[in-house]
Parts: C-alpha cells; structure tokens; sequence
C-alpha cells in the first residue's frame, strides 16, 4: 500500500460473507492478514478456508503472518493493571504485525509503581510509548512525566460506575498537565499500535 | 455546637442584608466567625460594621478569629499546581480555623514528582492528606499509592477545554484505582478542609 | 504490608489463571486473602485449590480469613433500602476483615427515617458512618446532618431511568449542603470499608 | 380564559417594544397582568406607561394587581436554603396572584431540619407543598416521606462545581424514592405555583 | 398508614426471600397488598404461598386486591403510542388499587391527534390527566396546551438512538412552554398513578 | 458558484482585517454579499468601505444585495415563540437572498396552536417548513404530523434551566416519532433556509 | 393517505397480537404493507397469516409490496463502511416502497474516498443524497461539499468507544461546516429514505 | 532540561508575581522562555522587566527567544477554517520554538478542499501533520486518509449549539474511522506543537 501499511479488517460485526471475501481479497493482495475484534465463530470460518490462520482469543486478533517477519526498532506497551492487558496485546501484536519491536511492561499502574521504576530504562529508551489504562487511567500521566519521547494513551473500559465504559479515562488522558501525550478510542489497541510503527518507522529513517 | 464546629458563612450570592445578619447572630453566639467565597465588596460591607475583620483575596475567606487559637495534630495540604492554590488555601485556612496544623505542599503534581518526593516524611507522618488539582486530577492517585492515611481528593476547575469545569478531575478521583481516597465536590476546598479536621480529631482522641 | 493493609484481590474480569496465581501468592504472603467481586464460579475455581475458602453470594466476597481475627473500635454502615444491601455488606466485610468492629442499620431511608431515629444513637457513637444508598441518595445528606463524625458516602446503581446506574446518587453526594460528607465511587462498598477502617484506626490511635 | 387562568408574560430576552405590546394587551383583556423574569430596567419601561406597575427584584415580578384579590386554600412553599428564596418567591407570589393562600417556611433543609419539625403541622395542613432547593436538593425526598399530598419539587441552580446549574437537583428530585413528587425545570418557581393553585383549586371544589 | 396510603412492594431486585416476607407483613396488616416490576418467576415464587396472587405480564403489577374495591373521582391516562402502555397500565392499575376511576386513552400522540381531538372531551373532565410518552414526549405539551387541569407527565424509554434511553422525552416534559405540566421518572407510571391519586382525592374533598 | 449559490460569510470571532478581506473579494466576484451572524461594530466596520451595506440587527444580517431579486415558489417558516423570531429571520432572510419566496408564521406553539390552525392551508401549501422552537421544541413533531411536506427543524437556545442551551430541543426534533422531519444545529437558522432554497428550487424544477 | 403515504409499522416492541391486528388492516386498506425493524420470529408469525409475506434479515424490512411498483427519479444512498449497510438498506428500500429509484453507493467513506470519486457523478446528479455514517460520520461533510442538493445524514451506532453509540456521528452531522445538511436520529434508515423520498417527489413534480 | 525541552509557562490564571518570578527563573537557566496563553497585560507586566519580550496577540504567545535559532525537520499545521487559526498559531510557534520547521496549510477543510489538494504534495512529506479544526472536525478524517504520517488531531471551541464548546470535534477526532490519528485537549495548539516537536525529532534521528 501507498502508506506502507496493508489494510486490516475490523471483523467485528461484519457478515460472514463479507468477512470471507475481505479476508481472501487481502491474502491474495499481500500474502498475508490481519484482523482485529474477531469472535472465535470468525476464527472457526475462516479456518475452513485458511487452516493456517491463527488466533488469539486474549486480543481477539486473527491472523495470517509471513514468516520471515523482521521486528526493528523499539516501542513500550505498558499497562496499568492486569485487566488492560488484551487491549495491549492487540496493540503489541498490530505494531509487530507491522514489523515494530515490542517490549511489554504490564502492571505497573499507581498501586505497582514501584515495578514502574524498575523498568524505567527500558521504557525511556524507546521511540515511543503506549500507555494503557482504565479505571482513572493516571498511568498517562506518570509516564508522560518520566518519558521524553511521545506517550500514546489508550483509555480502556475497565472499572465499573463513574468510569462510564472508559469515559472517565479518556478525560483522564485527554486533560494530562504532562507534556507529550496523545490519545486515542476508548479500548483502541490497534489504533495505538498503528501510530506506535509510524513513530517508529521515523525514529528508524523509513 | 453539638457538633463541635460552629455554623460558617457560605457568603456567595447572599443579599447583603442577610449576610451582614447572619455575620452578627454568629459572631454573637461564638466571637469569632468563618465566611467562605466572600467577595471583595462582601468584605468591605462587613468591615463597616466589624473593623476588626479579615479578608484574604486569595481562598477568599472572611473572618474574625479568636486570638487563643491552638492548633493540633498534623494534616497536609497538597496542590498539583500554582493554579491550585486558591482552593488549597480554602482547605488550609478552613482546618486551621477549626484549630487544626496544617503543613502546605504546593506544586507537587505530577510535573514536578521530585518535588513530590522530596516532600514524602511530611506528608506521610499527617493524620489525613487533601490533594487539591486540576486538569486531569492524577496527585490524588499518585498520593494513595503512597501514604496509608486517608487522602481528601479535591477536584478544582483548572484546566480548558474537556476538562468540563472540573468534571475531568472529579471522575478521575472517584474512579481511583489507589485505595483510601474520598471525593469532595469541585472547588470544594471548605470541605476538605472540614473533613481533614474531622478526622485529625479522631487521631487526636477527642 | 507498609500501609497496614494487604493488597486485596478484585476478581472481576480476572482470567481464572491470573486469579489463582495472585490468590496463591497472597495466600502464603498473608495466611490470609480478600477477593472482592467475585463470581459463583471463580469461587468453585479457588475452593478446588484452597477448600477452607468461604464465599458470600450476597457481597460477592471470597475470601480466607485468618480465625484470631479481633475487632475494635466502631463503624455504621447504613442503607437506605434493602436494595443496597450487598454494596453494604461488601463495605462492612472488607472493614472487618481488616479489623474493625461494625455496626449494620439498614433500610433507614427517608421513606423509614423513624427506623433511623430509633437507631440514632449508635450510628452517633461511630467513628465513622458508611451511608449507603441509590436512587436519589438522600441518605448521606440526612446523615450528615445527624453526625459529627466523617460520612463516607457510597452512591449505588440501585433504581432506573434518570438515575443513570448511580449517577443521580453520586451528584446527590457530592453536592450535598451537610457538613462531613466524603464520596467514593458508584457501588464501592470495598473503598468504602477501607477509608472507615483507615479513620477507625486513627481514632483507635493506630 | 378558558382554563381559569389568565396569560402571564414571560419577560426574559423580550424586545422592548414586544413586552409593551403584550403587557398592553393583557392590561386591557384582564386589568391586571404578571410577568416573570423581569429586569429593572424593563420595569422602568413599563413604569413609564402604566405608574401602577409593582416590581419585586428579589422574584423579578412585574405585576399590575387587582386590589381585591381574595386568597384561598392553603399550600406550602418551603425552601432549603437562603438562597433559593427568589425562586421560592417568584412560585409563592404566582400562587398568590392566582387567588391561593400560601405559607412560606423557608431556610428548613437538611442542614436545619429542627427548624422544619417546628413547622411541620402547617406544612402538612397544606393542599400541595412546593419544596424549593439547589445543590442536592434532598429537601424534596425528605418532605415526601412526611406528607400525604402532592409535593411540586422546585430544583434550583444554586451551588457549584458538580451540581451542574440545578441537574443535580434535578435529578435527585425525578430519582426521589419518596412517593408523590412531581417535578419541574430548574428555577422554574412560576411553573411550580401555576401548579400548586390547580391543585389547590380542585381540593377547594372548584 | 397515615398518608392514606399502604406500603407498595418495589419487587425489582428484591431477593426471594425478602419479597415473601415482605408480602406476608403487609398481606396481613392490609389484607392486600401491591407489588411493581414483578417477574413471572416472582409470580409464581408469590403464587405457592398466596394462590389467589395476580400478575399482569403487561403492567408487571403482582396484587392481592380486596374484592370491595370503589373507585371514584376521574383521572385520565393517555399514551402517545402503543408501546408505552405497559407503563400506563402500571399508573392506571396503581391509582385504580388506591380507589381512583381511570379512563384510558391510548396511542393518541401526535401521528393520531385527530384520535385525541375525538375523546378530548373525558381528557378534560378529569381531575388529573397522565400523559405517558417515549420518543420526543411531545404528548406531554400538547396535552398541556388543553386541559386546565394538572397534568403528570411520564417519559418512557421507548424509542431508540439519541432517545437516550428516556432521557430525551423527559428533557422535553420537564423544558415544556405548556403550563400545568409536572413530571415524574422515566418509565415511573407508578409514581404518576400515585400523584394522580392524590390529586384526585383532594377534588374529591378527602 | 458550481452549487448555485454564492459563497456567505459567517462573521462571528471573525478578525477586522480577515472580514474586509472576504467581503470585498465576494462583493467583486457577486456583485452582492451575504454575511450572518454579525455585530453592530462590524457593521460600522463594513459600511465605512461600502456605505450601501444592510444590517438587521434582529436576525444579525448583513448584506449588500442585488436590487433585482425575484422570489419563487414558497416556504413557510414558523415559530414556537417571540423570542424565536431572530432564528427564524436568520433562516428566512437567507432563503430569500436565494430567491425563495417565504411565509412567516410566527408564535404559533402548543400554547398557541389555535394561531397554527388559522394558518394550516398556507403552511400546507409550502414546498417546505421550517419549525424553529426552543424550550421543549414540540412544534417540530406537531408540524409534522399535519403537513406532507419536508419539516426542517430548527432548534433554538431559547429557555432555561435543563434546556441545556437547546439540547432539550435538539433531541426532541431529532426523536420526532412524526415522519418527515431533519434536524439542523441549535439557532441555525442559515442552514434552514439553504435546506429550504435548495429543497424549494427542486419543486421548482431548477 | 392525505400525504401521499402509507402508515408504517414500526415493528419493535410490539406485542404479537398487535402487529397482526395493524398487519391487517393495513393490508386490507392499502393492499401493502411496510414494516421496519422486523425481527425473524416476527416474520414467521405474520408469514403464517400472509404466506406471500417477504423479510430481508439485513435491513429488517418485513413487506408485502404490490407487484407493479414503478421507481421515478433518483436519489444516491451511500455509506461509508459495509457496516453501515444496514442502516442504509432500510432508507433504500423505504424508499424504493414509495416508489423512488435509489442508487447504492456503499463504502465510500474517508478511508475509500477514491471509491467515492469514481461514483461522483452519479451522486451529483441525484435529487437527494442520503449519507450514512457511524464512528466519526465524516461522510455527511464530505458529500456537503460535493453536491449541490440536499444531504440528508444518518449517523450509525457502528463502532465503540466514545462513539456513546452513535452519539459522535450524530454531533458530527449536526454541527458539519458544510452546506445543505439535515440530519435524522441515529439508525434511523426509515426516515431518511421517507424525507428522500418527499424531496424527489418535490423534484418531479409532485 | 533531560526531556530536551525547556519548561514552558502556562499563563492563564497565574498571578502577577507568580508570574514574574517564574518567567526570571526560566530566563536565568534558559536564556530563553517560552509562555503560552499570555493576556495583553501580562505581556505589558512582563515588559516592564524585560522589554526585550515578545508579544502576539494571535497566539497569545509571550517570549523571549535565542536569535541563533535553527529550524530542522518539517511538520505541516493545517486548519478547516479561518477562525482555527490562533489554536494553529500557537500550535506552529511552539513548533518553531522547540527548533522544528514549520509548514502552514490554512482554511483547507472540507468547504474548501481543492485548496487542501492544491497543497497535498508539501503535507504528505512532512513528518507529521497537525490537524486543527472546530464545529464538526471532519479535517482530521479527511488528512488521515491522505498522507501515512502521523496526524495529531487538535479540536477547537470554534463553533456553536450542539459544537458543545469543542466536544463535537473532540468525538470526532476520537472515533476517527481513519488511520494514524492521535487526539490532544480541545484548543491544545501547544501540546499538538511540542508532540510534532518529539515526532520530527525522532525522524532527525535525534
Ligand atoms: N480495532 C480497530 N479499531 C479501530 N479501527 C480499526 C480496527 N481494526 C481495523 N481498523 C480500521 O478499520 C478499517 C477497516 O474498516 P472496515 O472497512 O469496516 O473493515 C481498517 O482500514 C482499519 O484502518
Ligand atoms: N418564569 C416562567 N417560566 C416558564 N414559563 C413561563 C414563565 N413565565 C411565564 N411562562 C409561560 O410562558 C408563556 C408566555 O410565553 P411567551 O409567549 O414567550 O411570553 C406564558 O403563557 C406562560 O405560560
Ligand atoms: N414502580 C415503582 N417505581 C418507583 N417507586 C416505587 C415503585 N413501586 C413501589 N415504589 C416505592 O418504593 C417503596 C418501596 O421500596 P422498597 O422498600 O425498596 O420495597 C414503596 O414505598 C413505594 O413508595
Ligand atoms: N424505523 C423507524 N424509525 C422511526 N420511526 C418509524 C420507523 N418505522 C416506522 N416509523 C414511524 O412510526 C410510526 C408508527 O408508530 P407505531 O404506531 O408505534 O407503529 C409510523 O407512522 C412511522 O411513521
Ligand atoms: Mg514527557
Ligand atoms: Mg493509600
Ligand atoms: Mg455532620
Ligand atoms: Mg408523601
Ligand atoms: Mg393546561
Ligand atoms: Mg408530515
Ligand atoms: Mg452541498
Ligand atoms: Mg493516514
């Protein structure tokens, strides 16, 4: 593609008939697909078609990957609690779909911020940051105190009441007094993991 | 008064006859009377009647103190920024009226963490914390990660834009993931500063 | 733990593995653990490994509990309606797991306040009330002005329509013109028992 | 007209010379005519063509009143605070101007409600009670759980930060688990004595 | 009870052993009882110990009703369209439990008015109309616009998209230029069977 | 303009310089110049260049327009209230610098429908009506159900309290369960009339 | 009908018995009949009555629809993802009911704008454009400043997060800076394709 | 600074003194500073101490800067409209502040695209894009189509009725079916400008 990304498949809620003729469309075009928010009904229609495909039900993503992909270059996917780690993982594994190379550092929200700082080096090292929250979603803020490069913040839908499915922590994120933090959807792995490549492909001269 | 804490004057929007009645029924009953979100003029109407009277512009509380005051016990006041100030001093000067020590802590949000730090013991030696911010209100957070006292989160209306006058603020405080933070209103410095004496009471076995 | 309170497990949305490993280690950290949130089958989950577990339906809590366990010093957690009971008891179970010595008066709203004023005089002897309560949430103003001690409110999602699933109850709160009044977040019986522990502490001089 | 009542003039945002067109014409229908939301300065105008014209700046009445006006029945209008007098005034002297006796007991919400159980005899003699307050409004629910009529509940904007201009009044009121309150807009007192007197009217036969 | 009122059992939610107990208590002070939001399992959990129980699937009203039952005065019910009648049913089964006279008047909004002008002669003859509508809730002001009595206006969360779940229709009752109006919770028909229970007693001279 | 219509110039926050600029350079390339949304001062400002300039300061209008204009066809345009005239000439005035014949019908809402009957036949007889209404904005859906023709609502921030600045009446119109109403923006009264031009200019035939 | 159009039925929530009663009656005085958003079990209910009855699972029309059906004019139905075509299924078969001819133009939103370009003529040369949208409903812009004749926007709940189910296509439509836009509620395909067809009716002749 | 950025003062709300005190400090260890969201008499305030300081009313921009400043890289500032230039200025000037060069591309939304198009070959190669735009925001959709850069999305207050002061652009940005979007607070010029900064550093390989 122009951009230097293959289209990928939103799968959700689209009609089997339409997920299947995209899904071929795409592997014939590129050899390969990505699909994001596939059900495992969809893993097991496409499957019919592409035994090969593979699924992971913890990030909902299906996939068929080339094998001699190479991950360059260096992103941090963190997380503030255990409960944000599938929408990290989806984008984890779309920014090294994209040939990134991911370091994840799960857990290390406000309550675990002594665990924050034992991993500090790694996370300022990289070209970017995706930081991945619900609840309040403070993480964005922390670690748009600690990192000099930019902070993509993913609000995330966990938490119950006043969190209003991700509200509270999209405020959170949007109205950061840190510098250098961009945010996107509520539970928008792929979105953050998409921007984390771009970031990273500069970073790498490409 | 039963409760131990004499009536205080909320004085915006008053009628100026009202305010001044109620002033002199109060400053009759105790000798000494707390106005809070008093206006410039408010100050000047009361000083004709009361010379003796003081006005701070800044937490905008209107007062005439007894001399004798003593002040127990140990809170702390924090602010995430200058902005803050105002509302903290509400907060600070409210407790203090009630006979309650204060330690201020200003500036210490999540930009200026090492501040934060530097500050700990004394923060982490009151009985009770109020985090007074703005913007994205993450202090509250970062703040009962670190101390076992409760915290008093106030939400201020500082900020622009989706920060909603506060709102912003006040969803990341109820939606915190630290354990022992309490919400008060936005702005709601008199609050906090009530509750924090509240509690330094009990510490202190009264 | 350094704040004097071990870390408690929120079992919602917990995979089953990650819920067993963190249960595990809490187990042999502690020779006891607090589960809160906790559904019908992660408790036969954690009975298979720990059969000692015991789990209440009507709080959600799971839990294992040291026997020597000592309560002291004195909360109420009230309720408006019979509806907000399980908010309730997930506030009361978490203080007395911690240590604290709790009084239940439930059913107190303002439709049976005679029920309140016959129980008036405990709820005034507390260190601390938890005032639980949906729908319109008057209970914590009514409250507040029964008490000199801090009320810890708890707005919950009980009702329909424009209670927009507690949020009516929260701005109640939040706004009320009583005195001593602190919010946590919608249905947070857990944060509620935790700040009463915390205030029943200072007062026990601990 | 046809519906007992005569057509009121809602002053607000009216051209000059629309409002005296208006106040002409019902001067001229009716002899005597009410208007709502007025300002001073409108008042000046319509001084200047009818001298008679009577103006209440704490109600923002504008009013040419029959001499014999009789006032009939009984409803109560109650307010929480000092504050919510002007809307309190602009529903009482509505009712009044309507041919309905009123009792005024204001300043009896939940932060002097000994001073309601002073009144409450008169207050439940009442045909409609119209109960008037800002911030949390929980006055409504507390006048519900006392009488065996009708409650108009008046939410005000009076407060701050969360109260949102009067929504969180408003909801508290709509939400109230008190049985036989009725709601209406946010400072709408003409709406709540237009009310009150057709209630009023029918317990007087007519 | 001394409102002239029984208790009525709120069954939404309710526990089953709670509802039982709570049925039998006031069975036998009243020697019948009302109970909302019934579900066809908590019929039939009623049904083992009380046979003679009745449940309206429509309505969801589970009662035991005295056989001796007068109804007198007259209120109207009105509906916009046929799906808000289950929540007419509720007020207009309600009032008629409390001893009122119902007329029905349903699916006469404003895409049938010519239906409305046909029966608007019963609408205006009765003490009290309720005026139940989703969608847009312009039932409501029409309504208002023609009848000189009271009238109770109830949002139902018929509709969909941007009705925001009731929320739309109860903006557009509580903002009406119609006088009279007075509105309750969205889908409360009980609480507007209450109200125009009230108010139809009082014409009535109780 | 490929569009038919001439490029119009939305003067609010518009710099000095910035609204001289564009003036002049539409008045060269039209010969004529419709400006919305100006102020008394921008006025002064325009007519120092061009001392033919128009302005109405009720509908904000500013315009050099051709001596020539013939009007077709025809459109209604209604109004709830007085105070919604200035939206409702906002939107007429445009349409009618467009070429569109225009019949005003105003203060004809649900407190005046007797008005809206007297006009039915010329209302019915539109190519097109635009409702303009604030506060609840129930005309919209009467409209609707009494004519076959588009309705282009328009809602206004005429009204207080929950209002919302017209989002009351946005939701309504959008909600409408009439047929054959489209919604616009709060107080956009341009955008109607160009719907209307563009809507009249197809029964045209243009 | 006096409009020019058949009543619809709009089948959700409707109780068995009704929709075959209006069913019927509808069939009997027109000799067709459309109904929206049909569900399967609704289908083989009425099927059992009306053999000949047809059902399309995708726009959830429910029809039985006379044979000799001629299509006049011409409006565009677009959308901008696949899945919007729901949505926009129900706007073109509406319309196709009342006998307009629709052209299709689907998945053509800012992520496909060249597909958009290929199709323009044909979009410009309709009498109405219907642009249907879900995430951020940028569509409705885009084609404003394209064509020349009336948009009409349907914003579509698709997508998740701050998308509050349609809510941000919705405001996206209302407030879009491009020229003759009118927007319907959210999913609302039904009264979309019932204006398109008003406008293209206007257009010939009509 | 160890982030590579000096400190840069937020003005709006700041005191006089703390303002002055501030702006020496930086200038001290800078030699340079940079304020943002400076009123007219700060500017003149700070004037007075250092009259070498720099003012623009646009941006509201406040500054002292090195003369040896290089500007390397490119990033393009792009706006909708005219009145989104000042968010855009500041946006550019903290840019070009931070050493970045700078691209402006003005009044390029969807009303007058072919200008964006007239300019597409300088946006696609810079290496990142910012996006500035009020009322509905589409601009961020359309840019994120077209160029495989990073895109930072800023939404501005321009607008009014359902704009919500910007939260209609703000959603808008957020649910962006388009690739490679990250969102700032509304009216975030400066954040957007020191995020390009941090972006186009990476690609400078620094
Ligand atoms: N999880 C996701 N969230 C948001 N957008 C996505 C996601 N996955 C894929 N997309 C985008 O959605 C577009 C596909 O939309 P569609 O045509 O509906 O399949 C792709 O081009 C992606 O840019
Ligand atoms: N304060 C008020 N609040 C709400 N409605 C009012 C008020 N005062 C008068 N009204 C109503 O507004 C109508 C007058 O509206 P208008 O034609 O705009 O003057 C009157 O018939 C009254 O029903
Ligand atoms: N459908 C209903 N909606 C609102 N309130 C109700 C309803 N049904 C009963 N109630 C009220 O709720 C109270 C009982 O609440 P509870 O004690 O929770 O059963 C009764 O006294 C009634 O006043
Ligand atoms: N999908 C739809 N969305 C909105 N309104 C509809 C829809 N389908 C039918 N309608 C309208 O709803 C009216 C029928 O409402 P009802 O009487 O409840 O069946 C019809 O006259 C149509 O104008
Ligand atoms: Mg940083
Ligand atoms: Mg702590
Ligand atoms: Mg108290
Ligand atoms: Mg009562
Ligand atoms: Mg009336
Ligand atoms: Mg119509
Ligand atoms: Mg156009
Ligand atoms: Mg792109």
């Amino acid at each position: 593609a122009r951009t230097g990304f293959a289209e990928v498949i939103y799968c959700s809620n689209k009609a089997d008939e339409h997920l299947l003729k995209i899904f071929e469309r795409l592997y014939h075009e590129e050899g390969e697909v990505l699909g994001t928010r596939a059900s495992q009904s969809q893993y097991e229609l496409v499957r019919e078609k592409f035994p090969q495909v593979q699924y992971d039900p913890l990030s909902r993503i299906l996939k068929i990957e080339k094998l001699d992909k190479v991950h360059e270059g260096k992103i941090a996917v963190c997380t503030a609690g255990t409960a944000d780690i599938p929408v990290a993982e989806e984008a984890a594994q779309t920014a090294e779909y994209f040939g990134t190379h991911v370091e994840r550092i799960y857990d290390v929200g406000v309550s675990g911020m002594h665990r924050l700082f034992s991993r500090l080096e790694v996370i300022q090292e990289a070209n970017c940051v995706v930081a991945v929250a619900g609840m309040e979603g403070a993480l964005a803020s922390v670690m748009g105190g600690l990192v000099s490069r930019p902070v993509i913040a993913v609000p995330t839908s966990v938490g119950y009441g006043a969190n209003f499915h991700g509200l509270s922590a999209l405020l959170t994120m949007i109205n950061s007094c840190a510098n250098g933090i961009a945010t996107v959807n509520i539970d928008n792995g792929y979105g953050a993991g998409y921007l984390a490549t771009q970031i990273n492909r500069l970073a790498l001269g490409k």
